[in-house]
């Protein structure tokens, strides 16, 4: 028996924790702007919760004009929406914070990206209306556990304020690529809520709340915030809008190369309007060179994709680093924000690499 | 429709390289002693080979009293022996090297074992006989590739001198944990060569040859040499023999676990004889206690797994550190032999932890 022997090497996710399923995307391996939910970064707080989809009802309660209820065929009749969004897990690249931090070390690939497909959460709080005096929507999962820490067993639930609740583009999705959203992905509907780090996006969707308070759940009050020092929780401030961040995919970290051509590519994202400049350094910071980048997609919040070609003649050691420059002005700086919890990492990306 | 919601997390090989594929077991995942070749970490020179399972045949020629050629069926008639046997990558650990090591970042996953099955290469060589002068035997795998350094193609190939390719349990392996060697792990035959690190353990066998000289191949003459030099390559020497060695599998690194029993456990192992002795230190190495340690298979050169029961009351950060004994009295150093292309790391293994 002859065999054909096409043997393709085919990246994994790469896992941090099994319990919860806590897994990366190859970020480095990644080669399209879409991203199969096979390779999609899994991200969990909970095991994997149980739900009935034959008797799934969404509801919306709590300061309405109506309380509803609504089923997966109620949800299908609202206009829908598709859009290419970019979810970054806050811990990305928590794993590069010197002095290091502990919790989960995310490496570069707690992000990825996709087409998902929902209703705007507005149709449906229009539909069941908003007190006066309502200030949050409290959106809960399926998903839940113990947390040991307040040796209580928790839901898990965030809470948008209205205007964020009421922006739309953030929906209530039912698909991802043009497929029901995968189970471990928010099966049946998950929030998905553009330019906030995706722990906003919650997953398993169980229930929708009005409430007239701030939400002091645990996943918005002890993690999820950014605690600026090392020995108290002085300044703690909320983990929300993603920030303007860049990574190297070519060439690997260590990497030996030769002298010649090599281009160097990667990918740049905001949660503030859309990158407007790439720049690199093959110098380790010395000077600075325009990358090509691709232009952002019109009514989406993808990242988008940049490359530079590279001659490099001499032999040595290298450092190339990557600064992306959004529309607001924000720029990657140097150095990150370190924070007790390593949240929103986005310091210039650099890898080093050794010509020979 | 209603579903049960048995979503198991499983972990996945994690990806250094695509072309060549290089890809790493999740040791920390790993819970049996007996690694499942979709598991087992893959470490490839050059892309898959092609070959002709049809028309295979194994010629052994050289300095031999007959050359042969052994067809499938001829190999299969030979007493075979099953050997539980772990294969360690040289650059296991490598990422670990401070300052860094230019290369494959390999972490602590590569390396695997399970059950080879084969045909002593002793027998093999008793059939052509060895004729006097000879001082080493080939093997030379069908993968071949562009060695860019020296500008031109090589087939992978490595030596092993006389004594250590007689030795009863280097085998002609022709199975893997019952079944025949998945091909990205050398089907149809692949060298097994216990107690060397794996560079030594040939895939996809396409030649044996008896020769006089010291086989200069750029597989042992460049690589799998330490250079313990970081300006020059003086003083080299062959990477060969496995170092003894231990891997903490649990808790994970920069974890956070609550005050109360813990179990620590992991893997050890060496390549002259077996371990004797696994130390735990909870305190950054100021004090030593000795963990449980799984007794030796006999016959075999498998790692011993170990666990250690830590009752820890006092909320903090730790530092737990495993070292490792051999019956030839081999310790696990402190610090690691620095060498320039990253070879043999086998320092005492160390993760941090916040207890809270």
């Amino acid at each position: 028996m002859d065999r054909s022997n096409h043997h393709k090497a085919n990246p994994y996710l790469m896992t941090r924790s099994l319990i919860p399923e806590n897994q990366e995307t190859p970020i480095q391996f990644i080669k399209t702007d879409i991203v199969d939910h096979k390779l999609f970064y899994r991200r969990n707080h909970f095991p994997y919760p149980t739900l009935s989809y034959s008797n799934y009802y969404l509801p919306i309660n709590g300061m309405v004009s109506t309380p509803i209820l609504l089923s997966m065929q109620d949800i299908l009749q609202f206009p829908s929406k598709t859009i290419p969004v970019v979810l970054e897990c806050s811990g990305d690249k928590r794993n590069l914070f010197k002095p290091k931090v502990f919790g989960e070390q995310w490496e570069k690939g707690a992000i990825s990206q996709g087409y998902w497909k929902g209703v705007p959460l507005r149709s449906l709080l229009e539909l069941s209306g908003i007190r006066e005096g309502a200030k949050e929507i409290v959106v809960e999962g399926y998903d839940f556990g113990d947390r040991t820490d307040l040796n209580k067993v928790f839901t898990y639930a965030r809470s948008l304020p209205i205007e964020k609740a009421l922006h739309p583009d953030t929906i209530i999705a039912y698909e991802y690529n043009n497929q029901p959203i995968p189970f471990k992905h928010g099966y049946p509907l998950r929030l998905i809520v553009p330019q906030w780090y995706a722990m906003a996006s919650v997953k398993w969707i169980k229930q929708i709340r009005v409430i007239s308070s701030h939400f002091e759940g645990p996943f918005q009050s002890i993690d999820y915030m950014y605690y600026p020092n090392k020995e108290n929780n002085k300044d703690a401030f909320p983990v929300t809008t993603v920030n303007v961040n860049s990574t190297i995919q070519k060439p690997l970290d260590m990497e030996i190369l030769n002298t010649g051509k090599h281009l160097i590519k990667g990918i740049a994202w905001s949660g503030k309007g859309f990158i407007t400049n790439l720049e690199i350094s093959v110098d380790g910071g010395g000077t600075w060179k325009n990358a090509k980048l691709e232009p952002a997609r019109r009514g989406g919040y993808a990242w988008q994709s940049w490359s530079y070609e590279w001659t490099v003649s001499k032999k040595g050691n290298y450092m190339i680093m990557s600064k992306a420059t959004d529309s607001y002005g924000r720029i990657q700086p140097t150095v990150p924000f370190w924070n007790k919890k390593g949240y929103g990492y986005n310091a210039i990306d650099k890898i080093k690499v050794k010509v020979e």
